[in-house]
């Protein structure tokens, strides 16, 4: 029974989501090295392992080191290397073959002194996302980084990631910046006549919207595996591809206003949001909870409308707060899957198993 | 030496702003049950101790019972009784002074019925926030709810938080949301001619704004032990009381927009933001770390722009980026720093001592 917030997965659809994705990259037959730090769960890595896939993307040191500790020995860190984490980075390239991503001729020469065993080198690029990663557009400072790659670095390819796509509200507004993305790195790699660069990209939206990949060598979308409401505002997923929704008690009911309190709040679903076609800012849309797990139709103007530290504030309709009482439990589809899971930590599946993840306490 | 993100604590600077409050609540003759939900850390639970300390405030039944655990026996659940969770509720009512807040009629009748312990109640009461409580008007349900209470419950008093000061950007806007709050609060314990009501608030705004607290039996800030820029804004603290910095590695540089990448990103600091005089939001600020901790004094025009999970964006001046390589550390301090806190799950002392908290992994 459960009592508390909780993170629900539903496996089945998941396992979907990954089929899916899978099917789309060997379509194009391009590499397919899931992100996973939307999960973190070495637990949920079976899944992945299961239809076969052996390479994987993460975002720190410490999900390198988490993953490999649980069999995986194929990783990208998908994140500019820190330099003062050396002595873990030559241990997991002892261990494992390690991808890192370097952004300045400074990191490489770092590199260059400093590690002990073989690792591929990825160059990100900056296609118009403007986070990270050198611009497409700086040509001879590229191609003054990879001339300084040295054994035992191994230069493998420019890598992106179309970030941008995430600020979207339409799915043409994805297509035209992976269309833009991709011109700019094969660009890049004629104008470099380097043959042997491989490109990977990876982002859920484009990953979600494009049908065929060319041009590409490797995508690394994590996201697609659980999906989220901000995913579905963009158009990358349909409502019943979302594959995690929180169960939260309500604590409070306060019919003068139209609202209900449920423990959830900012320690559980982080403080991300959407805003709604009315300009409304969105933390979470409820959905009714069943003796299946939940129903993917959304209950009407029913909404996680603030999130304090630990107080969600539901505002609901007349009707819906007529049904709700204390000690129910609500079912609320999350803004971003990603950082809720990472607050939540651990993940009950629809069958009543519990999942562990690398944030789990015990 | 650090290497990655890590959240510095300064304990002398926070044992300076407990000893502070206490000296408050004693000059006013009020009780102090500090919140624990800022720190979550029984390491730091000792801090408290040590000055006599001995009722602690939290916001979840988990936390309470991590507490009890750590030998807290007088605990404080701020936050509306979850009635899915009595067995707990009775567990730690058997080993501790509990004291739970509840907010509806429905939530006393079920704990008439299940709670097998003496607990206290504490009726939390609306003077404004609008988020929780019952709203002070209400005078009448206030009192049936106070006559359903029965053994083994005893009604101890009305509680507020008010939550909106934390909205304000003006010290005066405090105290007019306090004096507001005070007034609604004795006005409705006059009218329900309870002598045996204690009186209970506890916003860190409030706290640290007031200097004597009139009309108030106890007392219950939590961030003041950190503050943090959100504080500062208000108001309630100097920049040289926050008790709190991460320290972030850099790992690019992107002198064409004036930018620094480290490791830090929403996973580390949360999404909590404020908005500069500008108006423009800011996830964090820069300050120098020194070898003694960091220097208050922050970096004109430094600060943290954005964050994505692991990423976070600092906006730089010319002459700082032109200080500044990768591998570096800066110092950061947060917005809000009970989220922070929350992320990070362990500290560093400035002499090099790791605390653990309610969630850290081993």
């Amino acid at each position: 029974m459960i009592t508390k917030p909780t993170l629900l997965v539903d496996k089945v659809q998941a396992r979907k989501n990954i089929r899916m994705m899978l099917a789309k990259a060997n379509a194009s037959k391009v590499d397919f090295r899931p992100h996973f730090k939307t999960h973190f769960s070495a637990d949920i890595g079976k899944w992945y392992k299961a239809e076969g896939i052996n390479k994987i993307t993460v975002s720190s040191i410490d999900m390198a080191v988490y993953f490999a500790n649980h069999g995986w020995n194929d990783i990208t860190i998908a994140f500019p290397v820190n330099i003062l984490e050396v002595d873990v980075l030559n241990d997991l390239a002892r261990r494992i073959t390690l991808n890192l991503v370097v952004v300045s001729l400074e990191t490489v020469q770092f590199l260059n002194q400093n590690i002990k065993h073989g690792v591929n080198i990825w160059l990100k690029i900056d296609t118009g996302y403007n986070r990270t990663g050198i611009p497409s557009n700086q040509v001879e400072y590229i191609q003054q980084i990879i001339d300084e790659i040295q054994v035992p670095l191994n230069f493998k390819g420019i890598l992106a990631h179309f970030g941008h796509s995430y600020k979207t509200k339409a799915s043409s507004e994805v297509l035209k910046i992976y269309n833009e993305g991709i011109s700019k790195l094969t660009h890049l790699k004629n104008e470099m006549q380097l043959e042997d660069c491989l490109i990977s990209i990876g982002d859920t939206p484009s990953c979600s919207l494009i049908n065929e990949f060319k041009d590409v060598n490797e995508i690394r979308p994590g996201n697609f595996v659980f999906y989220d409401l901000m995913q579905e505002q963009i158009g990358s997923c349909s409502l019943d591809q979302i594959a995690v929704c929180m169960a939260c008690p309500v604590v409070a009911i306060h019919s003068e206003r139209n609202e209900i309190v449920v423990h959830g709040g900012a320690v559980h679903f982080s403080k991300d949001r959407i805003l709604n076609d009315d300009g409304k800012e969105i933390f979470g849309k409820v959905v009714p909870l069943t003796s299946k797990g939940w129903d993917q139709a959304l209950i009407d103007h029913v909404y996680l409308k603030s999130v304090s530290q630990e107080h969600g504030i539901i505002s609901a309709t007349e009707e819906y707060l007529a049904q709700t009482k204390v000690g129910d439990l609500l079912g609320i589809l999350p803004i971003h899957s990603c950082l809720t899971a990472n607050l939540m930590k651990d993940y009950l599946t629809l069958d009543g198993k519990w999942l562990k993840s690398m944030n789990s306490i015990n």
